[in-house]
């Protein structure tokens, strides 16, 4: 291949492999860690749901009503989907943490990743021999070897990055103390496999032991966060000591909204199609059935199945909207505390629990019975998802000053719109759910009308704020109420649009 | 609520709602659609995927042979997942096109767009009614009532943006010809639902035409752009004829290099994940057998799943390689051209292929015959996955001016080891292949193998271009090669490394 003359700046981004060269901004041996972070956050948040589909495949024959044997099925399978969800969102956080240290990527990096993330997948699969066998010590002796084994992989990639330090993100690169570093992360990588090689060794004598050590790994990052947040509350912030590094900065800064955004996209659209996966799947009429009991006509023999897509759309509808209420919701945040990042996944579990409400709610054709718990359980996993998204908001305005954008500190419309948002989906839930109680005629087929109607609510809510605020705007041109003695021409009108909004849900 | 002092630029990313106010980078009413599409990539490219768990799940009893009723069901359900897949990427690319005119979204675009995706996820309904009971003309008339839906939501969401025009693309919002873009832009979303109404009138009493009118909508836009490809090829690119307005930039410019790769992402990710599904759902033993039949050890039990387990690595290897060559080919890549595209789109159909293949080649432990088939359609599926990235490849280099990062231009060792990389699977499948025609001995267990090496290969080649790279440089040093009169210092020795690169696969 002839060899032309090369301009200077393009060799400068080709050179990175030769011996003793770094360039840290070259863009192509070091490539930036976006695109690689963007597919584990799918990787991960769709691990994390898709244990929500053993839980709805569940087969209950109609005539058969829940008996010992299913219960303890379904409670299995639940449990399962729980622990997993837990468990990939703390390898999620430990993930987003660790790249927060690392900030661009090479090809060994990228391979280093990918077999973590296999690792990762094989988690499900020990809590479902766990939760299979509660007496066997395999399923957790599994676990912990799966534990270790990401563990093992993090630590390569913690020792890779800081040799070649122009994977480091900028600050850690400038850094003097960098060994010191290295050390921290590596120890809060290997604090866990540590804990769970003691769990492995006890699972071979004394397995009780080992899943109270596996509890505390699940849990330890959620407790800590909570007990410190609630002393945040209750003795006020603590200034953290002063460090001689600005380790607390770094490794303790809240998770970036980004991957935050990008985890709960996947969690949604997963949910959102695992819908239609169902109505692909079961919806589709047998032809030999359609021949011999609907005389041909495949119109009556989709007529059957008129309630479940009733169910489909009510569904997707709530889904839709979550997800809508989560972004208007984290268009306002700048970034997540731990406290809101755990807010998020409570309100992400019970997500990923809407296909269970679906299946509930669109069986009922076949299993005509217990159609008014259906419906409960429906609103009860619909209320905690939405509830705890009001709750991030609540917890992003005690910190405003660090969580929200300038632009809502001070109140104003849009803040009073969020929460009338944010209300009325645990608003709605609550009085389908207390209907069911004194309402002993509620369908199912009236639940998912009610579940369509909500999109047209947000409308309307809207429209309403605008007619209100064009009113009040006409009134106050008209009085004059508008003067120059405001520093402001605009709208001056919150306190006024709240008063009018916030009865509207 | 107390009205503190505001300061001026906090209000001015308020008051977008007061009427006749416009703030073009409000970060309120109006947001960056960056999430939005994301969410919208994410689904689509999961609805697009999940069409392959029928196939996957189709039953066959271990003593059963593919007989014709199997073979007819498995056809039809690939049929679906292969129409689904065209449609879904026809419909993804439109949507692309559609938010490249309209640049902001507020939360009225944001609602359409997701009635718009609950249309979309209708269509794999559509088609499974289609393929299941071809001559009944139901499928096709509900497929074409959701092709016009999805028409007039689009048709809604460009007459919005222009009726606001602040939420178009700055280049259309500073245009003067702005009624001229939304007729055409409307003629684009409107030319399939048009067509689609036709099909639906004629599938009222001559049904056939109407596949016929169907298949036009979905094949259209790949055999234009294919043709008009292979023009350029043939004749030279010619010069588009001048316009009055800058329509041909704007409306046939290449895809957004972000979405398409958050598509493919979408798609790798979730067919990741389909694995570990299988997993978790077939490969936990029942506590009854494992009393019965292995007297209580669930190793024993395990052990049989031996295969299974390394069936999953193999094509979680698979997988993730592919998803690793495909994000290093896009690291050079600026833009995606039309031809890139489709054959993007056809790599990814072979992606969504690859749970079949596992599937093929995990159940084999339970259906011990027909193995080298097996084998050989992995390896099929394999190819085709990697040898249309390797197309990608090509057509990128034919318009590298247009399409490549700078960098890439002129060659380089970057450019050879992509080369490298990117035919590392087809020659590794063909190679697999081909030995299953001569060594009748060759067992889906080596075939796993061969997969789980498959990554070491690509560190190995990494670090012979290393080894090979320190060599030359050292001998270049020591013979004075890397003289003053060279204009750039740094690695002179492109050529040379390329020729110790290239026969390394």
């Amino acid at each position: 291949m002839s060899q032309p003359q090369i301009p200077e700046q393009v060799l400068d981004t080709q050179g990175d492999y030769a011996p003793g060269r770094r360039d840290e901004d070259s863009g192509e041996g070091t490539q930036c860690s976006h695109r690689m972070l963007s597919f584990s956050d799918a990787l991960l948040s769709i691990i994390a749901t898709v244990m929500i589909l053993p839980v709805t495949h569940t087969e209950i024959s109609p005539e058969q009503h829940f008996d010992k044997s299913i219960q303890k099925l379904l409670a299995t399978r639940i449990a399962v989907y729980l622990m997993t969800f837990l468990i990939v969102t703390v390898a999620w956080a430990a993930h987003t943490r660790l790249f927060q240290v690392v900030g661009k990527i090479d090809d060994t990096l990228a391979l280093l990743n990918l077999a973590c993330m296999m690792t990762i997948t094989l988690l499900p699969y020990t809590f479902s021999l766990m939760v299979t066998f509660p007496d066997v010590p395999l399923g957790i002796f599994l676990f912990c070897v799966c534990v270790i084994a990401i563990g093992a992989v993090q630590a390569l990639i913690v020792g890779y990055a800081f040799h070649f330090p122009h994977l480091l993100s900028p600050q850690i690169q400038c850094s003097a103390h960098r060994a010191l570093y290295r050390k921290h992360v590596l120890r809060i990588v290997l604090r866990g496999p540590v804990l769970c090689f003691a769990a492995a060794v006890f699972s071979l004598f004394f397995f009780p032991l080992s899943y109270l050590l596996m509890a505390t790994i699940i849990f330890l990052p959620y407790v800590s966060k909570a007990t410190s947040w609630c002393r945040d509350r209750l003795v006020g912030h603590q200034e953290p000591p002063a460090h001689p590094l600005e380790f607390t900065f770094d490794l303790h800064k809240p998770l970036s909204k980004e991957r935050v955004e990008a985890f709960s996209d996947g969690v949604y659209a997963i949910v959102a199609t695992l819908l239609i996966l169902d109505i692909c799947e079961d919806n589709v009429p047998d032809p030999k059935d359609v021949r011999e009991k609907f005389r041909g006509s495949l119109v009556a023999a989709l007529g059957v199945y008129g309630p479940r897509f009733l169910a489909y759309f009510g569904s997707f509808a709530t889904v839709g909207l979550l997800w809508f209420a989560h972004h208007s919701l984290f268009l306002h945040v700048r970034r997540a505390t731990r406290a809101m990042g755990l807010l998020n996944t409570l309100s992400l579990a019970f997500v990923g629990g809407l296909p269970l409400a679906y299946q509930q709610t669109s069986a009922f054709a076949q299993q005509p019975h217990d159609e008014l718990e259906r419906v409960r359980i429906s609103c009860a996993i619909i209320f905690f998802a939405s509830i705890f998204q009001l709750a991030i908001w609540t917890a992003a305005l005690l910190h405003e000053a660090e969580t929200l954008q300038p632009s809502v500190w001070f109140g104003g419309q849009e803040h009073a719109f969020m929460f009338a948002k944010l209300a009325l989906y645990p608003c709605a839930s609550l009085l389908a759910f207390a209907s069911t109680c004194f309402l002993s005629g509620l369908s199912t087929a009236i639940f998912h009308l009610m579940q369509i109607a909500v999109p047209s609510a947000f409308l309307l809510l809207r429209l309403l704020v605008r007619l209100g605020q064009a009113g009040l705007w006409g009134l106050r041109s008209l009085r004059g109420l508008a003067s120059p003695a405001h520093p402001w021409p605009g709208p001056t009108g919150e306190t006024d649009s709240q008063s009018l909004l916030l009865p509207a849900p």
